[in-house]
């Protein structure tokens, strides 16, 4: 049987408010949400994170993640919104099924403020940089 | 003269600590970082948000996610990272060009611990949805 909530949403077996569906992508209420109209966007086929995600499914599921969040904010008559994908437990990720949020945003609503950024001390930028071009290589 | 900041890097008028590029997307290190190897993705061609990117230009930045989210973790030893792009000022958007940053993440870093979820009353969530529906249709 499969464990994964989202895998069971997919097959019908547990409810949705779905707002989206087609062939690749599914979007419904997160029924939890941090704002009204927060919306969660899946690939049907299961991954468990972004770096893990067939590029083809990704690239299904970018268009829609740029469709869907302009009706949410349309609907919602949000001031702007975030989408935002948790990928690990470390990064607040609950359920092991990629997925991103559309979180409809009002201006001073508050919903989210931290934003901790800091300066690099000299040459650490660069040495970072080289890191990460070496591993996509 | 274009004024937009990231159209001038796209366009090597202002130097970036690149990370990846081809002919779509670009990303290079965030110089005000949230954590060490913090990453913006960016489509070249000009767009502000999400919502108004062309299909195919999402298309192509979606995969690039994926690829350079893995690389960013990897490369940085992070336990997770959040993918994030902030569409509109009221959702935290500063530069207005359409970018997805990722930021990586370590088990109790504390970098971004704000979900002030709640429950929806009694029959809102169906009406939400509905209206979402129908906006998109």
């Amino acid at each position: 049987m499969d464990e994964c909530v989202f895998c069971r949403m997919v097959a019908g077996e547990i409810p949705v408010v779905k707002v989206y569906e087609d062939g690749a992508v599914l979007a419904f209420l997160d029924i939890g949400p941090v704002s009204d109209g927060h919306t969660v966007v899946i690939p049907k086929a299961h991954c468990t994170n972004a770096h893990e995600c067939e590029p083809e499914t990704l690239a299904k599921v970018g268009p829609c993640l740029g469709r869907i969040a302009g009706a949410v904010a349309r609907a919602m008559n949000a001031d702007g919104y975030n989408i935002l994908c948790n990928n690990g437990r470390a990064a607040g990720q609950v359920v092991e099924h990629l997925h991103f949020h559309i979180i409809p945003r009002k201006a001073g609503d508050g919903v989210f403020r931290q934003w901790p950024a800091y300066k690099y001390e000299e040459g650490r930028i660069s040495e970072i940089a080289e890191k990460i071009r070496k591993t996509l290589m």
